[in-house]
């Protein structure tokens, strides 16, 4: 039984790499270099990237310079910008050569466009030219941009081929490609004409022509288009690599599905942090400084700390009324925070429905009149419950509340806060609706119109609504 | 010039697809049914399942019944479950049969899983006697498991296979199979033992055998496992598939790159959407009634609602003090507001990092020590620029400010917000850090611990330090 156990014990593999991990430590402490470099050519090369990652740099370096030139390389692409750069800085210029020639050029421009001016001169001196002039070629495409994402290591076809023929001309070009599982056609100038998946090749008839079987309804994208659209695209047809296009419909490159992995976790996290009124960042939590963390994240708490100054005026300006009605105090908390989180709510849906194309800018009439429907649902459930609350439980039991002078009557108070907060949930959701959808109309990003900004000004709204009700009911 | 601008002039896919959209309600509003089913035959799967979705549900059924029988397997398997159930309500059981046998055991078991039980049951009677076992196992495993996304239709290989062979069994049975770029090699007891690419098996002598060329260094998870994890796992190998043991270690399935993709892009949306205290939907906004959406938001609202009740009490407890200070309202949406953002931001931060595994368990004690170094700089940051506001613009441009009895100094209130406002801010984001690390710990998702939820701690917290802070200096 218990054996059996043992041998069912699964064992996940965060906990297998640990473990790989460790014994790789224990072999470079005990300087078994032979078996260090063995075990490293082994391990898979993200892995062996996180494990050379976790050591002091020097001794990342040592460890990473006692490598196999082929493994060193694509263990290289792996690793963080911090790291190569110090790895870089410790090379000779032949090893720097070698390493930027094995390079895929979409991980060459990843890794230049992190890196300090100098260690970039030092890297493209070293560079063959034809490997230097790609090189800028994609460093000129603006950040975030197809072009910037796509590699250029593709597989060619000309439609008169065999399908014997593509099958040999893969096997002969198809070593450095990042797919060979997907082969493009293309006429003389380049132009693209179809593409065809390896497996029609192996499934066709070994001398039908490529034209007759190539899919010519091709989905592609061009190189100024967003990275966020092309990932969306592969994502939405299920694609292993879409093509790139320049403004002349030639095909420059393809960005293949692990890429586009890459690029929605980043843009999924860069929104999350937009919508936290954090400026976002690339590197992950624990790898970046306390500097850095403070510099992404004052200048909102900034911003939103000065645009605060609305609600002090808008209190400030009630000073006496509060001086006599002090138990309307006691209620700011909840109604600021329901309107501010009724408004998150709709801002955070709508942002994300944008980004994910589920929301287009026509529907903006259909989202308003979603809101605000649903926002008199929640606003008269939410009255509802406060009215429960307030009159049933905090008048019964704490008796204190009722000491501002002139409080006749418990009900007055109790209708001012859940008329209030109704209409503040009403307000947050519309507000919450329109700014994202405004925002991309003007062609800023929606992600920042989240929580934070809607809650300050759904607070000053709030306000203003709760003391125009309360003043008229008490005459004020 | 024009003229070349126009050559140059880009049309984005998303352009493309509505012109062909349109194109197809026309065809069908002329009633030119043959040109429509050729249309339809030509048009991606994916936008036909759009197309026929945005059509009133009885003209979408039409349309489809029109449709030849393997065009419409493939757009089926695109559509909502809505529509699905629907079609599924207007075919003759020979039909129902048909479309089952032509789906991916995966495709049918997301189907079934979002189908009311009478539907699934008509089905189920539909299927053959193999399929129906195969459906009956996927539909054991836990919601959101591996078990639950993998596919069962993967290629395997034995290791004494050549090339020669491997390929041609990949031509003879790969034709249903949801990917043949990856073979899975297995004993006689069905453990995986190995992986091969068909990128080697291209690239390798036609008389090489399998044995030599696989990749014995395999990633696996198993079937209990988490469907994120597993994306996770896909996105950090850049693997086009991964194996799926069950607890033999026998090799059960596969998930594939596309579906990974789409697991992270709902785990995202997921996590976003409990971070604004929204129930998770599977559905698009769009596609969501208003009693549905309600349902989804309010609980949280009425949770955060009342729970507010504490900082009633804590405001109540000094409402005589208020009653003569009142000018120390007129700060509680800043100190609030901001404690809230500070703590929103980190909280949103380890969230995000935990999700995709940048930050784990056992770094609670850096997160908690970077959080801590973080929030003083934050904290003094702010409460200078408070001290500067307040002191200089407020007090200066707004004497009002000052009629609150008894405040003989504006220095005395201006140090009671700057002080409140930088332990507001440490307290947040060490509250922020510690209960999404300490939800993962008992097992609960560190996502519903953000900003919402911290904003309601911080504010009951901000408010105590503040009357604590006040109460010392102005005596009250």
């Amino acid at each position: 039984m218990s054996e059996n156990e043992e041998l069912n014990e699964i064992v996940s593999n965060e906990d297998l790499v640990e473990n790989k991990k460790e014994h790789l430590r224990e072999l470079l402490e005990t300087k078994h270099y032979a078996a260090f470099i063995r075990a490293m050519d082994e391990m898979i090369p993200v892995d062996a990237a996180e494990f050379l990652s976790e050591l002091p740099t020097n001794r990342a370096s040592v460890a990473f310079r006692m490598l196999k030139k082929d493994t060193a390389a694509t263990i290289f692409a792996e690793l963080e910008p911090d790291l190569q750069t110090s790895l870089v800085g410790a090379m000779t210029d032949r090893e720097v050569h070698d390493i930027l020639e094995e390079l895929y050029v979409d991980d060459a421009v990843d890794m230049l466009e992190e890196m300090p001016a100098n260690v970039v001169k030092r890297i493209l001196k070293n560079a063959t030219k034809e490997t230097r002039a790609e090189i800028n070629r994609f460093l000129s495409y603006p950040e975030d941009s197809a072009g910037s994402v796509m590699t250029s290591e593709f597989i060619d076809l000309t439609k008169t081929m065999t399908c014997t023929q593509a099958i040999e001309h893969i096997r002969r070009t198809g070593i450095d490609k990042e797919t060979v599982y997907v082969a493009y056609v293309t006429d003389s100038s380049r132009v693209l004409e179809g593409v065809v998946p390896l497996k029609h090749l192996l499934f066709s008839e070994p001398d039908e022509i490529i034209e007759n079987i190539m899919n010519t309804n091709v989905v592609y994208a061009h190189t100024q288009d967003d990275q966020e659209t092309v990932a969306n695209m592969i994502s939405h047809y299920d694609l292993i690599a879409l093509p790139i296009v320049d403004k002349e419909e030639r095909l420059v490159g393809i960005v293949t599905v692990d890429d586009a992995l890459d690029v929605l976790e980043a843009e999924a996290t860069e929104d999350i942090e937009k919508m936290a009124a954090i400026l976002p960042t690339d590197k992950p939590y624990l790898k970046t400084g306390i500097f850095e963390t403070w510099r992404k994240r004052i200048p909102w708490l900034l911003l939103l700390m000065v645009s605060a100054t609305f609600t002090s005026t808008i209190i400030t300006h009630y000073e006496v009324a509060i001086g006599r009605y002090a138990v309307l105090t006691a209620f700011f908390p909840m109604l600021m925070d329901t309107g501010g989180n009724a408004g998150g709510q709709t801002s955070v849906t709508i942002i994300r429905g944008l980004s994910l194309g589920d929301i287009r800018m026509r529907d903006i009439l259909r989202v308003l009149w979603k809101e605000l429907r649903v926002s008199m649902l929640c606003g008269a459930t939410i009255a509802a419950a406060t009215f429960i609350k307030v009159f049933a439980i905090d008048f019964k039991f704490k008796p204190s509340v009722m000491v501002g002078e002139a409080l006749q009557n418990n009900l007055q108070i109790c209708l001012i806060i859940c008329m209030t907060v109704f209409f503040a949930i009403v307000v947050a959701k519309l507000v919450g609706a329109t700014l994202p959808i405004l925002a991309k109309r003007i062609g800023f990003d929606p992600a920042v119109m989240a929580s934070p900004f809607i809650t300050t000004i759904v607070d000053a709204v709030t306000l203003v609504i709760y003391f125009a009700i309360a003043s008229s009911i008490l005459k004020f």
